[in-house]
């Protein structure tokens, strides 16, 4: 059996050895060797439109692709056989996209793009310095004491939340099945008209689908406190962007702080660079898998005891 | 007895009844009224420079000052007799500056500030999104498996930890008696020569005084990689700041985070508002005494007593 493994990122082969599989390194951004065109799995990572779809046609004898992106459309649409096994990087991105998630919390809570933005004319922001009131009911400005409700309850808000009630914020959860997961309750969407009324921040972590398409929309936007951040990490399609843009301009909520926006890069003439309270982060938040090696063996193993392998989409 | 509790915060002052002690709101901006010269116990809280000196001198049977502040140099410049006890407001804003040092740190790994100047001038900051080399060595991305040094390891450093120690760092403290505090290893500063070459974020959080005074010099600037921040939470004096602007233009250090100065506000004409990679934060981490009246209410309970105070300078 023959592996191929990406040299896009930097991964310890060392740990993959030991299965009855050759592992043979590629790159991604060109089309893949004669000799390797055999390979039962590939492993996929930031693969060109290019490699993918040569790979779809030539690679006969492929069986099984593992991508390390955790929402792996380049695969999907590249023409591969439906008899091609995709599994998912999911999981491989919680902790990079909930460390910047809480980043752009802070951001948001402390105000570090206003300072930004008087550091860089030479002046003093005097207005968020020095004494401040505690806590005030008009404001986001902690998350001590905060009420954070993420909506898409999956692997990343897991890994969030209790970094955030560590500091003291209140955390729950919206998804499509409720419940209390690890200690977070999480509601059905048909709540959210209660919910988003008591909502300090609003974090998305929606994946991209037409099930989720504007889920944030101007509806819900006005049912935000006025004083509310949206933070959005999942997909941009889940929030309307027009709606949010008007919500931002006319200051019906008190901010957003964005990584992912419907057309990215986020084009020149987009309002939201220049929205009020609007912070745009040029989807950083994950694009690092952690741990894949980890994953890829699983995988690995049971690909070749031919059991159910984790992630399948 | 008679205490005098500021108007200049928000107290629940209801929870501080039920001592033998009558308790009256004052204006820190003014003098003492005539009818509470006679007062006790001040409680202070951003006073004003002549209220402070108009009270050492008038408030007669004054015999104990509850500030609010960690460093009440205030209180300590305006003249009050050396028989009044000082007590200061240790421990009140150990949350909020922790929580804004982790902000602090979250914006040098993600680089809110470089995103903010691109967004600013309409442009999505590639460079920082997309794929992304993972915990390269060469720079400070990350808390994860990162080298965080707190030099000056009191309570802010305490509550501080935990939260990165969670997110994967390893956290190390300096301070002037080593040991080894609720499960960080703490070194004296003895120890930096060896400690600054393994640092990935140093976190200043010394006092201000004397013995402090440009603690981190040239020379331990030097000590430190090439890809580290330093972030300074605790008084702007230590830190040399002639030595470290050179440090940032001269590339020789990741970056600094600062939010506080050795002047502040910090001059138009410092170097730091434009030096590359620095973060200037208008000491804006704490400022908000958090749960205030629990201190004072052991305190008077204390002082009633005859007892010993907590947090007597």
């Amino acid at each position: 059996m023959k592996l191929l493994y990406p040299t896009s990122l930097r991964l310890n082969i060392a740990s993959l050895e030991g299965f009855s599989a050759s592992l043979h390194p590629y790159d991604v951004k060109s089309v893949i060797p004669e000799d390797l065109v055999d390979a039962d799995v590939l492993v996929t990572w930031t693969n060109s439109a290019d490699n993918l779809r040569d790979a779809a046609k030539r690679m006969r004898n492929l069986r099984w692709i593992q991508s390390l992106a955790a929402g792996p459309n380049d695969v999907l649409s590249a023409g591969f056989p439906s008899s091609v096994v995709v599994t998912t990087g999911s999981g491989l991105h919680d902790r990079t996209v909930a460390e910047h998630t809480l980043g752009l919390l802070l951001n948001a809570a402390r105000r570090f793009d206003e300072m930004r933005d008087c550091q860089v004319q030479g002046r003093w922001a005097n207005h968020l310095g020095g004494p401040q009131p505690d806590r005030p009911k008009d404001r986001f400005t902690t998350l001590r004491d905060a009420n954070v409700l993420i909506w898409g309850y999956g692997n990343i808000a897991k890994t969030l939340a209790p970094h955030l009630t560590a500091w003291g914020a209140t955390v729950r959860g919206v998804a499509r099945s409720a419940g209390v997961r690890e200690g977070t309750e999480v509601f059905g969407e048909d709540k959210l008209p209660e919910l988003l009324p008591q909502t300090d921040a609003l974090v998305m972590i929606l994946p991209g689908s037409e099930a989720t398409k504007d889920a944030l929309n101007a509806e819900r936007l006005r049912l935000l406190p006025r004083h509310a951040w949206v933070v959005n990490v999942g997909r941009g399609t889940s929030v309307d962007e027009d709606a949010l843009a008007d919500a931002l301009e006319k200051g019906e909520i008190g901010g957003a702080a964005l990584d992912v926006f419907v057309k990215e890069p986020l084009p020149a003439e987009s309002r939201l660079y220049k929205a009020p309270n609007c912070i745009v982060s040029p989807h950083a938040a994950g694009g690092r898998p952690q741990d894949a090696e980890a994953l890829i063996a699983y995988n690995l193993r049971r690909f070749i005891a031919d059991q159910e392998l984790k992630n399948v989409i």
